[in-house]
């Protein structure tokens, strides 16, 4: 670059993106994730870097999820990511599902115990619950920590969805009596998927998973799946109930009110940055990211449009506007003078800004300003004194809309499947299947080994209609997916 | 427990302080960190677990200063805590620094890198910053990380001030110019200095480490120093001014506006949960924590006083006075039927809750409450429509309070030594110094030698008095004390 281009305003050559949504879709998906500026690979292989305005999102997600959890009983704390060896091993079929993932650090003395890095804290949290609760009085408890979680997956990184390292939340909570257990994975399970729909605009079925989908210990898993535009399902968040299990490997008992001693019942409960992942492929389009306002680091963007002679009034216009909606919404004004107007459009439409203000000489004359939508695309101009009242209206149908779009692709991709063959030709078409299934997991495991399917999550358990594989009465209905 | 016991209320024995501050100190600390439910020895050797209740304390810090920083133009991300081993040899000064205490991953695969935990993360981010700063409109760059921090370090651990594991926020920064650098690197000291002083209630001397006491690879770093009980300074947080050392070793160059490729400036400063121990030091009594109402989860607890047959009454007047508070303070009522008003007395003590309000059947026949103050154990009756001004009233009172105790203390400990004698004197009766220094580490170390104190800051560069070592024309004063 020389002297004379690094003074002139916008000539840097914006990022763009290079491929279609529906063309290469897994590139597609990269280059929204990096040239919005949401992560980037980090120098260590299957690791990612969570750049700002990646992690403004997780931040909105945090704040609306942790005031919901602590209005209903939950504290925030804080346990080591070094777990004993011995703490895996306790539970055997917990340890298994774990093991081939878990990273370990080098021991420093040759008599230390081996740790490894958290994949999951039920076994270090749970050996504190042991010491910590004794009676009845202290029950039940509800602890929940944001950290980051440990995986040494072989596959190769996909930025959000599989990274050798997350952030998430889990939650373990106790309880004295099996229903309140029941009530509490129920709740979870509830509040998680008010926070996808509501917030991240993403529609989801909920229900069980099957036996051999369920968390290693748990008596069952409650899991959040939603549909992505590759037919893939993606597994939003999860509530187990753990039951008695880890309560008698790690001697969790309390006395009742009774006298009598008891194993407390336990739940866990986790949601990650995968599901910003999600939100994506969701709701991006072929210009970028698209980002439901509720989760929207900034909600709208104001660009001014000036030249040398009317910079300071457009300016000072615009300052004003900025003033006025910062109260109600999140705001930023692109006042960079090295970039041009269009520059700045581009930009701010490839980082998925809900709406767009444009303020120009002429608008100020008109005592109006231009009002872009990211999802549509719409242009409108919006009268001075109307300014507020529309971009709060045009948010919340922003919101809407993007849920509308991404249940409508839901319901149009879930086909009914009565017979196998309906079942494969769904998968193959990228589509998510609804089967009467008998509940076996002999079929289960055919249909993941002929289409890699798998039960994503268990919708009811109605007993209409035969199991697409054996033909025997069905005991459920479930829904198959290839999965994320 | 039999039957009987677990039903009759208040009949658990409630935690006591065994021992008093002025007494076995290093027990008093541990006992009132424990039985507070601020933190617990974790199962891992050197590792602590943060209970909800010190969790919480965090949590009013990390919101503090998260705002604050914000405010001031730095955004929040994540980058991993693996650090490649080549990484941390960049930089030989930083790397030496760090060696012996940091942490590695056993390999999975022999074709492997080597990675370290992050001991801190200038060379993981600064990886980055140099890909993403080009040019001069990428600048100035201000990213902060909340995340855990792996030390491993050999002496045995102390809650909050000396785990294996602890939490942080790092800042990390780049600018255009050195003395952007600088303004930086200041604004984020005076960010802490107001945090700790006006939050966390602890008076700081802020200046400059010594050369030897320099943060490993910076130019300089501004040090706030808090003085405990028993005499030994701890650094409450620090500010480095970087310079351009990282900015050469990672290649942080940007095309300047006179169209000139420039090395960056950088800055980084940390604030960890080692401040929460210095909060528990420096206000804790022989009844155990006490909190400064501005970072205390819990500002208010309100307890009832009743009987079978007062029992509905109280408690409806407590629940109407905490919900007239809710909107202001913080506001817990212990309204567990099982413990009795003692009990809870002393728990919420413990606990070092700020101010208490006890309400009884003859409180709402006279119209009012019962307030204590934590700080003072003063008990005064307060007028029911006097209650939320008197309580905003307390609070203050309290924060003042707690910061004049502080600030006393340590200005009736910190004695001035002209001599070397004195010197010795002064660290022998656990007290810190304040001396003039040649500015010649021979001295420095030989003070450290014969005392184990160290320099905690340079308080001024005025070059008055001799120094007290070897009497040669001082460059500057220094507070010297032993360190935690």
């Amino acid at each position: 670059m020389d002297k004379k281009e690094a003074k002139k305003p916008g000539r840097e050559e914006p990022e763009r993106m290079k491929v279609l949504k529906a063309g290469d879709f897994s590139e597609w998906y990269n280059q929204v994730v990096q040239k919005a500026g949401l992560a980037d690979y980090a120098p260590i292989s299957g690791c990612m870097i969570i750049r700002p305005y990646g992690f403004a999102i997780w931040e909105k997600i945090q704040r609306w999820f942790d005031d919901k959890i602590k209005a209903t009983g939950v504290t925030n704390a804080y346990f080591p990511i070094f777990i004993p060896e011995r703490f895996l091993k306790k539970e055997s079929e917990h340890f298994e599902g774990f093991m081939p993932e878990v990273a370990w650090v080098e021991k420093k003395d040759e008599g230390e115990e081996r740790y490894a890095l958290r994949p999951t804290s039920e076994t270090i949290m749970y050996d504190s619950y042991a010491k910590w609760i004794r009676s009845w009085r202290d029950l039940p408890l509800r602890i929940n920590q944001w950290c980051n979680i440990i995986r040494w997956e072989v596959k190769a990184t996909r930025l959000f969805l599989r990274t050798r390292e997350f952030l998430w939340q889990e939650g373990h909570t106790a309880h004295a009596t099996e229903e309140e257990c029941e009530k509490e994975a129920a709740l979870r399970a509830k509040q998680y998927k008010e926070l996808v729909e509501t917030q991240m605009a993403i529609p989801v079925v909920m229900g069980k998973k099957s036996r051999s989908e369920t968390f290693a210990g748990a008596d069952y898993t409650i899991a959040l799946e939603a549909l992505m535009p590759d037919g893939r399902g993606l597994q939003m968040a999860t509530s187990h109930k753990l039951g008695q299990h880890f309560a008698k490997v790690f001697g969790i008992r309390f006395m009742d009110r009774d006298g009598k001693e008891k194993l407390a019942w336990q739940t866990s409960w986790g949601l990650s940055t995968r599901t910003i992942g999600a939100i994506v492929m969701v709701h991006g389009d072929d210009k970028g990211l698209v980002l439901p306002p509720r989760i929207a680091p900034i909600q709208i963007v104001i660009v001014p449009i000036y030249d040398n002679q009317t910079k300071a009034a457009v300016l000072k216009e615009c300052e004003k506007i900025k003033k006025n909606l910062a109260g109600k919404f999140s705001v930023h004004l692109d006042d960079r003078d090295a970039y041009s107007p269009g520059w700045k459009f581009n930009e701010w439409e490839l980082k998925g800004v809900p709406v767009r203000i444009e303020i120009g000489p002429r608008d100020i004359k008109n005592r109006q300003v231009i009002l872009a939508r990211r999802d549509t695309g719409e242009k409108k101009p919006v009268k001075e004194n109307m300014i507020e009242k529309t971009a709060g209206e045009v948010l919340d149908l922003v919101q809407e809309n993007l849920y509308r779009k991404a249940r409508a692709f839901m319901s149009a991709n879930t086909k009914e499947a009565k017979t196998f063959s309906d079942l494969e030709r769904a998968i193959r078409n990228k589509e998510m299947v609804r089967t009467p299934w008998c509940g076996y997991s002999e079929c289960e495991e055919k249909i993941k080994e002929k289409t890699t399917a798998t039960i994503r999550c268990i919708e009811n358990e109605t007993k209409a209609g035969k199991c697409a594989v054996c033909g025997k009465p069905a005991k459920a209905t479930v829904l198959f997916a290839k999965a994320y």
